[in-house]
């Protein structure tokens, strides 16, 4: 086919596609990229950091940006790697925990990202629901009351999908000991600590605690990079050892994680992204998700809605029965926005594009839908 | 950090890899994306496949580059998704085949990727190696002997990763009959297609065998796509049912298979390539790379060295016990070549960025380099 019509074609396809820039995409956890991410991706596109050997230049790369984020988390003398995503991510933890441990029991709360189920059928673990308590988050007693003999790992979700709240992470590590202790991260890695430089916040959940042993933490969220930038940080690189194989034919000898291939621009666009914003970059970034989350809960009493909670992060739901209604309806009007089950209530993310502006077109939209429900 | 010096550490890493234009890389499946899969990328760098219902446009590109692909390799009425990679795409068929069976035991030939032991160890399988016959292909009447009760699949190799092999796929699906059967066409996929359309080769191998249930498929390899361009088909769209999971915050009731976000960049970038190529852009690349190959045999045969088998595909290694010595030295004189252990020899992957004149360099190289031996 020749090279226009191609062109032609996928510009047809970009056109029907929603984007962030439009504002009226509410329940996504990804960003825009950073432009200057997207040009590195694309510089870096034939990188493989699979075959490691080849790429001593990306390979810096991804050793300094690991330790820029161990830095952010309080990791020290641990080890990371970039990942496909917070999925990935949470697979590969659960998969150490099962073979460092021999045990196929995981503890997780009710809010943990359907990631975990795929864990746990894929690895032949048993998933073990924790419940939540008043503000949704990980119920310490109930943790309690099931620690056994068998149990692999116990998680806990540092930004939930959901809710965006942040589990008791020191006091879960209280309860779970020496049992291998994940924090889901991907979506709050990139907010909670500036929440914490914000003083808006504070909170005991990431490598501060020392019980915690793995994180996961996407950069293609909150971090502005390009997909896929989902990394995974361990407290100790000697976790690596029984998820490593053999790879005669690449230029390493061990071949460490669950991918062959490593999709390696992103790392390159990560790189971009991270050093250019900056810490303080972050910070203005989630300052102002803020300011709009709150800008956002007030519009949205205005129209008759109540939170779920005071939001803690950028993820905000409202209770209505009505919520899978509700989101066909405005889906029909063209805004892309969420649900949750339980409790029931329709949920939006406040990501970088969604301003003031965005949110008071939004709530205007809703409160005429509303009226033909 | 100023963007100013971001960019100028980038550039200096950029430096530092290794690329496929160099020449200098022999050992790589991996390929340089077409420049106009790089711009398409870019373009799409914010979608993301894991959340359908925001990406209709892109969604479109998947569903016709699965049909291009899945009438490639004679499937009809299938299903396929674009995945991380042949690694990914081998663990889910894995994982598809387990869930279906209830059972563990995987048949694979000793020239199976690493990848199937990532499979079987994540999985909780246990990967049966059937030994190869003299033509390094899997043995049937091996194969035969190990069918039990408790096989959940039989893989076979289209293009293996040591020897570019590709083992009898019709026979092996004769001896397997109702159990699952995988192929792993991660390099082959893209080859052998157009070997047989240039009559250079002719196999049944492929989805004309009534008993191959699932292929993985890479188009960043042999497809001049970016990674990651993993693709796996399955032979009926239900097998996805057991790989499926609830996911009510997304646009699409439920999330199949393995990761959560998908890097969908990649898809728009492999729709670049596959349209704008057609099938004569890649059966001339399958006929040079071919070309290249003998005409690498023929020079290794001057500087004294046997291929281990007469290549099929355009891998192709060279016998010596000296393998890991000569690719030391190699190294140090700044070419990549790679080494397999059974039996020993170095190992060169002709992509096409391998010319005749890189071929002419790279073995003058090696022959002083015998010399200091």
């Amino acid at each position: 086919m020749p090279s226009e019509e191609v062109e032609r074609r996928l510009r047809e396809a970009y056109e029907k596609d929603f984007h962030f820039e439009d504002g009226h995409v509410l329940g996504s956890m990804c960003s825009k990229p950073e432009e200057l991410a997207v040009k590195y991706h694309a510089l870096f596109s034939e990188a493989n950091l699979g075959n490691r050997g080849l790429y001593p230049g990306t390979a810096m790369l991804e050793d300094e940006l690991i330790s820029d984020i161990s830095e952010l988390v309080h990791l020290r003398n641990g080890w990371g790697q970039f990942v496909g995503g917070g999925t990935e991510a949470n697979i590969t933890a659960m998969w150490i925990a099962r073979n460092l441990s021999g045990k196929k029991k995981i503890l997780a709360p009710e809010s943990a990202h359907f990631s975990m189920k795929k864990a746990a059928d894929l690895l032949g673990m048993e998933l073990v629901d924790v419940p939540l308590d008043d503000g949704y988050r990980m119920d310490a007693d109930a943790l309690e009351s099931r620690i056994e003999e068998d149990v692999a790992a116990v998680m806990g979700v540092a930004g939930s999908t959901e809710l965006g709240t942040v589990d008791p992470i020191d006091e879960i590590s209280g309860i779970a000991g020496d049992i291998f202790l994940h924090v889901d991260a991907a979506f709050g890695g990139m907010v909670l600590p500036f929440l914490e430089e914000l003083g808006i916040w504070r909170g005991n959940w990431d490598f501060r605690v020392e019980g915690v042993d793995s994180m996961s933490l996407d950069l293609h969220k909150m971090g502005m990079a390009t997909v896929p930038s989902g990394i995974l940080l361990l407290r100790n690189r000697e976790y690596v050892g029984p998820i490593s194989v053999e790879s005669p034919y690449l230029t390493t000898e061990r071949n460490i994680g669950l991918a062959g291939t490593r999709p390696s621009g992103a790392v390159a666009g990560a790189y971009a992204a991270i050093k250019s914003m900056g810490r303080e970059g972050y910070r203005d970034i989630v300052r102002r998700c803020m300011d709009n989350t709150r800008y956002l809960v007030e519009k949205m009493w205005a129209v008759g809605f109540e939170p779920v909670i005071e939001p803690v992060t950028n993820v905000v739901a409202f209770r209505t029965d009505d919520a899978e209604r509700i989101r066909a309806e405005m889906d029909r009007k063209g805004w892309k926005i969420s649900v949750i089950r339980r409790p029931r209530a329709i949920r939006i993310v406040v990501m970088p594009y969604v301003t003031k502006e965005v949110i008071e077109q939004f709530t205007e939209v809703l409160s005429d839908a509303l009226k033909s429900l």
